[in-house]
């Protein structure tokens, strides 16, 4: 079992290698299994498709940033520095894994059921990342929240709003060019510390 | 010249009544023009296609609601009610003409230039209503704003989040059901308020 597990996380390293690399499309289940010396048929057997593959990689990154992030977060106290914390960690991640994400966009627009999925869970996660941070400042005194989930959601439709407003052409699941995510960054930064000072607690 | 400006906007109303009860696509040139007894040439002659009658009918719904808004603002003090008073028509609009502005989703992603200008001239005007407000806010010593303009943006981009992502399907340019819009006016004010709290000038 354990085994098993090694040989899946292997198959996820190497795909993710050649996806971040070539991009979805340039990559074969070949070329993979190759890289590994595996059998064509050992991939097919923890992958059905090329598309679960790839679900899969993109979940294996998502939970290797969101570790990440949530290792660093208790060393932080301020939450205005913990949201501006969580930000970077996103562009950066955005632009480590800029070919392997492009496909994301028009994935999700062929809808797999594992994209979907995926999607979901990320989006899940962000909300209840930074609704713990809102929720530490509403402890500490920081922020008054009424409800610290709503006000997590509203606060991430706002910052993806700064990404979908800034693309020109919304056609076909385009995804933003790395200028237009630095853009992108330096609104999402100023929306947040607006967005923040308006959750502090007003001194009476 | 002013019988001929009388003609384009008989044009327009008839088109929208049509537009807006069976929607674009059941619409054609034809039965425009037998609703205002004219000649299809004639029709033909202000509008070269149904993509442009729309584009215009569109402009011309626009500047109606924004001419509503710039009357009322001006009586209204407080900048918080003003931009509160603004997501209000917005919605109302959005739910007037509902199976009009259904089609300009996927009109935009066929892009004919002309609904491109329309939208662009669209985006500018709010930002240049909503970046007066803040400016005015700011006269009056209740803000405290840096960068109107780019903080109207912002503020825009944010709002425009709560409709992006509260969209379960993104594919093909969907637009958001009735129910939908409710819930995105709910989040919209909830979200303007923390912003605008956020630009409050604070008592030093």
């Amino acid at each position: 079992m354990i085994n098993a597990d090694k040989k899946r996380t292997q198959i996820l390293e190497a795909a993710m290698r050649r996806f971040a690399h070539f991009g979805m499309a340039k990559t074969t289940m070949a070329e993979i299994a190759q890289d590994l010396s595996f059998s064509k048929a050992l991939l097919y057997y923890y992958f059905p498709d090329k598309n679960a593959l790839y679900a899969a990689v993109l979940e294996h990154v998502i939970d290797q940033s969101f570790g990440t992030i949530e290792a660093a977060l208790p060393s932080i106290d301020d939450c205005e520095q913990a949201i501006m914390f969580i930000l970077d960690k996103r562009i950066e991640f955005v632009m480590n894994y800029y070919n392997l994400l492009e496909h994301a966009a028009s994935a999700v627009q062929q809808t797999p059921d594992e994209m979907a999925r995926v999607m979901e869970e990320l989006k899940d996660k962000e909300i209840t990342l930074i609704s713990q941070i809102l929720q530490k400042g509403a402890g500490t005194g920081q922020l008054q929240i009424d409800n610290a989930r709503e006000t997590a959601e509203i606060m991430l439709y706002a910052l993806a709003g700064m990404r979908f407003s800034l693309m020109k052409d919304l056609k076909g699941g385009l995804f933003p060019t790395k200028a237009e995510f630095d853009r992108i960054l330096v609104l999402q930064k100023k929306m947040a510390t607006i967005f923040l000072r308006g959750l502090r607690k007003q001194s009476a």
